[in-house]
C-alpha cells in the first residue's frame, strides 16, 4: 500500500530514492557554578570552542566547488560571522563571569535572548534570521559538550539517492549531505523562508519542510517519491506511479536548462509590453545573486540587520559603507527600505518588549522612525550620502496616511540643507516612495501619490492586516489568502492610482515571486516585481509568454463577478497557455 | 496667568469652580503566613470583610435619589454581584487555604490574575470593565487593612461648586461626591469607556478623564473652568473668560431641556427619512436604559459577560435566561453577538495567552467559535430557542470571507435539525447578520451580502485593522482617525453592498454615537444606529434636523475629492446647519 504524505514544498522537483533517517540527540544543557578562580579557564574553555566551531565551518566551506552559486558560500560566511560577532564571543565570556556559570550554561542564557528579539520581528523573513542563531549555537553547544555529530548518508553506486529525514537541518548539513550525493531533504521543521529551504533551492534539491511525524511514518530504506512543487512524498510507490515520477523528473531537467538561457533576455511579455525585474536583498553580498541573473537592479533593500544583536545605533559611516557596498555591486537602482522595526525590537533602548499587546500594530517602522528622529536622521544621512554615488531611490515602510509622507519629506529637507552647509555631495532629487502595506495605504493610495514618489506593494503585510490575521500564528494562518477578492482590489487600486499620477508600482512581496501568481499581477497591471533572485528566471519565462493586453481583460472579469466560486474559476483560467 | 490643561473629555458640560484635590494613598499590600490552625479565622476576617464592604456599598446605593437614571444604581449593583461572584468570594478563600497567606495577600493574587485577563480583551469596551475589578478590590482590600477613605468634598453656600481633580475616580465615589454636591470631575487615568465617565454623563456632571499630572498643575480652591466637551480646563481664569463660559452654560442648560422633550418623537429626517436608532447592551438589565430613551431595539447585545470570569462555560439553560431577559424588556428586534474573544481570553481552557505574539490578529470571535463547535454549538441552541420568543437577530463578529459565513449557516441548520427532533420551537428564519469589522469584509462586501441577513459596521476595530493600529496602545493612539479617507471608503463600500442585496446595514461602533460623525454617516446612506442609551436623545436631535438627500451629495462630492485638506474642509461643512 502507498502512503501519501503532505508537507510544505520549499525546493522543486522531484527525486525517487530511499529514506535515510537522521535522529537528533537533544541537547541536554548543564548548569553548574563556576569557582571565581576556575573563570579565567573556563571562559579560555568557551573561546576554544569558538575556534574549533570555527574551523569546522571553514572545512564546510572549503568543501563547496567553485562553481557552485555564490549565496552558498554566503550562507557559511554567515554563520562564521556570527561566531565573530560580540553578541556571541564577548557575551556570553562576560555572562560567565558574571554568573559564575559554566560556558554550555552562559551560551543557553544569550542563545535564549537572542531568539526571544527575532521571536519578534514583524518581518517574516528576517524572523527566520531565528534558525540561524539556534543553528550556530547548537554547533558550539555540541563542541563544548564534545557531542559533535557526524552526518553520513553517502549515495551509494548503483542505487537510488538518499533521501534524508530530519527534524530540521542546518544550512552546513546541507551543504555536507550535496556533497554526499543525496537526492532531497524532508524535515518536520523549518518554513519556506529559512537559509537551509534557500540553499536547497540553490543546490537544485528537491525539499519539503514542516512534515511533522516524517520520522516516525518513513522507515529507514523504504523507497520514496519527493515532490518538492507539491510538497508531497508517496512511500512505498508501485511500478506505475514510479514511471510516471521518471518522466517527470526528464521534464523539469529539461525546463531547468531553458531556464538558464534565460538570463541574458530582456523580460518582454509576449505582445511586447516591457517588464521590470528587480531583486529583494538582506545583506550588502546578497546583490551578486541579483546580479548573477540579470536583474534590472534592487528593489528591496532590507536595512534591518545593520540595527539588530547591538547595544547602539549604527553610525553614519557604517551605513554609508554598506549602502556603497549594494551600489557598486549592481547595475540599476537599488531602492533602501528605511528602518522597518518596532520599538520592541530595537535593542540597547531600554524599551520593555511586553508594553505591546499587538505590537504588529505598533509603534514600527516610519512611526517608530518619525518619533525617534534623532535616530531616524543618522539613517538619512547616510542614505544621501550614498545617493551622490548611485541610483538610490528611498522606500518608507507601514506608511498609513500623507501625514507621514509630508513629515518624512520635511525631514529629508532639513537634511539636505545640514548636508549642503557641510558641503557634502547628494541627490537633491532622491526618490522617495512608499511601501504599500497597510489597507489605509492602498484605500488611499490617489492621496498618497501626490507625495510619492513610487509605490511599492508589501503583500506579505497588506494581506496580514486585510484579513486581520498573523502568519506566524499557526491557529489561524488557514486564513491567509493572497487571491482573497479583498486583496486583489487593494492591490489594483495601488496600481490604478499609480498610473493616474503617474509613479511606478512595483510589489516587493513573496507574492511577485511566486509563479503562481505572475500572470494574475500581469493582468491586474504590474510592471514591477521584486523578489528573491532565485525566483527571477522562472517569473522571467512567463512573463515572456505573456499577453498582458489579453490578461488585463480577463482579470478585469474576474474581479467585476460578484460570485466566490465563479471568481476562483476565473483565476484558473488565467493559468492557460495565453494567446501569442 | 490663565494656564490650559488638556485631557479626554467624556461627559459634556462646563463647569467653573474651586479645585478639590483627592490623594490617594497608595495601598500596601502585605504578605505573610497564616498556621494551619489559624486559617479558619482569616477566611473569617475575609468573609468580615466582603459583608462590610457590600454594607458600604449598599448604602451608597441607598443615597441614590428615586428619580435617578437607572443606570446609576446598576453600576453599583454590578459592584454588589461582584462581590458575591465565587471569582472573588470563593477563590480568594481557597487561595487562603492553599497558600497559608493572608487575605489581602489572596485578594492581592487574585486581582492579578482577573485584571490580566481583562488586559487581553479585544474589545475596548469589555476591557474597560477591569477598572470594576479593580475598584471593588480596592474598596475590599482598604476595609481588610482598614485603612478606609472617605472623601468629602461639600459644596458651600454661595461659593462655587468643588471641581474634583484625583488620580481615578470609583463609580462609588462619582455617586458620593454627587450627593455633596460637585461641580466637576477631572481624573489623571481612567478612559472614555470607563463606568465612571458613563454615570458622569448619565449624572450629566462635566468630567475629563487621562489629565496627567492634573493634581501636581491645579492648586487647591483655586478658579477653574471645565470644559467636559473639549477636554480642556482653563485655571485662573480672567473676568471675560469666567463670562464667556457662564453665557455657554445657560445655552447648554437650555439644550439638555430640549432634548428631554424628544423621548416620544420619532427619528426621521427633515426630509422625511425614517432612521432607526438601536441600543447596544452588555448585561441584561442595561435594555431598562434603552426602554428609558425610547430605543427601537437592541443593535448590540453583548454575550461575552456569560463565558468571562469563570472555570466552566455557561450552559444552554443559563444563556437562554439571559436572552430572554433581554427580549422581555424591549420592544423591536434583539441583535445578540456570538461569543466576541479570543483564545487567549476564553478561560478554564488551559490555554497559554502567551502563545499569540499579535491576539488581535488571532484565534479569536467566529474563529475560535468555527474551531470549538461544541462550544459554539450550545450558544446557537439557546439563541435559537430565544427565537421562538421574540425578534431574535444573530450577529457574527470579525467574519473575513464567505466560507466563515457558509459554516456558520451550516451548524445553525444542523442545530435546527436537533432542536425540531427534541420539539424545542425556534425560528427557521433566523436572521444571521455579518459585523463589518475587517477590512476584508468590507472590501468583498457584495460577495458576503449573499450570505448575510444583515450587516452591522463594527467600526472600532475597522478603523484599528485599516489603519494598522491598536487603540490601547498608547505610543500610536494619535493614528485612530475615524475620518480616514480609507475607512470612510469602506463604510461607504458597506452601505453601498446592502442597499444593492439588499440587506440592513446598521453601525454599532463608537462611531455611530458621537454626533460630530452624526452628519457623515446620513450622507454615507447609514439609516441604522445603534449605540449607548445615553446618546440616542442627541443623535436623535441632529438627525430631525438633517437633509440625508443634501448630505448624501455633499459626502459624494468630499469622497471623490483628491486633496486631503479639501477633504477636511468639505466634513468641516457638513456640521454646518442643512436646508430643511
Amino acid at each position: 500500500m502507498s502512503l501519501w504524505l503532505s508537507g510544505i514544498g520549499v525546493s522543486r522537483g522531484i527525486a525517487i530514492g530511499r529514506v535515510h533517517r537522521i535522529h537528533a540527540t537533544d541537547l541536554d544543557i548543564p548548569e553548574y557554578e563556576i569557582a571565581a578562580d576556575a573563570l579565567d579557564a573556563e571562559v579560555q574553555r568557551f573561546e576554544e570552542g569558538l575556534t574549533r566551531t570555527r574551523e569546522q565551518l571553514e572545512t564546510i566551506r572549503d568543501q563547496i566547488p567553485a562553481n557552485a552559486p555564490p549565496e552558498i558560500a554566503a550562507f557559511i560566511e554567515t554563520h562564521l560571522l556570527m561566531l565573530e560577532d560580540s553578541a556571541l564571543s564577548d557575551t556570553v565570556a562576560k555572562l560567565i563571569r558574571e554568573h559564575h556559570c559554566n560556558a554550555e550554561w552562559a551560551l543557553k542564557l544569550q542563545q535564549d535572548h537572542l531568539v526571544a528579539v527575532f521571536d519578534q520581528m514583524d518581518d517574516a523573513y528576517l524572523r527566520t534570521r531565528r534558525d540561524d542563531v539556534v543553528h550556530v549555537t547548537a554547533r558550539l553547544q555540541r563542541v563544548l559538550l564534545k557531542e559533535e555529530r557526524h552526518i553520513e548518508a553517502r549515495r551509494e553506486a548503483n542505487r537510488e539517492p538518499p533521501v534524508i529525514v530530519a527534524d530540521d537541518l542546518t544550512p552546513a548539513d546541507i551543504i555536507i549531505l550535496h556533497q554526499q550525493g543525496v537526492g532531497a531533504f524532508i524535515s518536520e521543521h523549518g518554513g519556506p523562508l529559512s537559509h537551509s529551504a534557500i540553499l536547497a533551492r540553490s543546490l537544485r534539491i528537491p525539499a519539503i519542510v514542516g512534515m511533522h511525524a516524517a520520522r516516525r511514518l518513513l522507515l529507514d530504506d523504504e523507497t520514496v517519491v519527493v515532490d518538492g512543487e507539491a510538497g508531497h512524498v508517496l512511500a512505498a510507490p508501485d511500478a506505475e506511479a514510479i514511471e510516471f515520477y521518471r518522466h517527470r523528473q526528464k521534464r523539469d531537467q529539461r525546463y531547468r536548462r531553458m531556464l538558464g538561457k534565460l538570463k541574458g533576455e530582456p523580460a518582454i511579455t509576449a505582445d511586447g509590453v516591457p517588464i521590470r525585474l528587480l531583486a529583494n536583498v538582506e545583506l550588502p553580498d546578497d546583490s551578486a545573486d541579483a546580479a548573477e541573473v540579470g536583474a534590472d537592479g534592487i528593489g528591496l533593500y532590507r536595512t534591518e540587520f545593520l540595527y539588530m544583536n547591538r547595544e547602539d545605533m549604527p553610525s553614519e559611516e557604517e551605513q554609508l559603507a554598506a549602502y556603497r557596498r549594494v551600489l557598486r555591486s549592481v547595475d540599476g537602482p537599488v531602492t533602501i527600505r528605511t528602518l522597518d522595526l518596532g520599538a520592541d525590537k530595537t535593542l540597547g533602548q531600554g524599551r520593555d518588549p511586553a508594553q505591546s499587546t499587538n505590537p504588529a500594530l505598533g509603534l514600527r517602522a516610519i512611526r517608530l522612525c518619525l518619533k525617534e528622529t534623532d535616530m531616524f536622521r543618522v539613517q538619512l544621512r547616510a542614505l544621501l550620502r550614498a545617493s551622490a554615488e548611485g541610483d538610490v531611490r528611498v522606500m518608507l515602510p507601514m506608511i498609513s496616511n500623507t501625514q507621514e509622507l509630508k513629515q518624512t519629506r520635511h525631514l529629508i529637507g532639513e537634511t539636505m540643507n545640514q548636508l549642503r552647509a557641510e558641503g557634502h555631495a547628494f541627490n537633491s532629487a532622491l526618490p522617495v516612495g512608499a511601501m504599500i502595506e497597510v489597507p489605509a495605504a492602498a484605500l488611499s493610495a490617489p492621496l498618497l501619490a501626490r507625495h510619492a514618489d513610487f509605490f511599492s506593494l508589501g503583500t506579505n503585510d497588506l494581506i496580514q492586516y486585510t484579513l486581520a490575521m498573523d502568519r506566524v500564528d499557526d491557529e489561524i494562518n488557514y486564513l491567509y489568502d493572497p487571491l482573497h477578492p479583498a486583496v486583489l482590489r487593494l492591490i489594483k487600486l495601488t496600481i490604478e492610482a499609480g498610473e493616474q499620477a503617474p509613479i511606478p508600482v512595483s510589489m516587493c512581496g513573496e507574492m511577485a515571486s511566486d509563479r503562481r501568481y505572475t500572470r494574475l499581477l500581469l493582468g491586474l497591471g504590474l510592471t514591477e516585481f521584486s523578489m528573491h533572485p532565485a525566483s527571477i528566471l522562472e517569473v522571467k519565462q512567463l512573463i515572456m509568454q505573456s499577453n498582458v493586453a489579453a490578461l488585463r481583460e480577463q482579470v478585469d472579469a474576474m474581479l467585476a463577478c460578484g460570485d466566490a466560486d465563479e471568481f476562483r474559476e476565473h483565476l484558473d483560467a488565467l493559468d492557460e497557455p495565453a494567446p501569442a
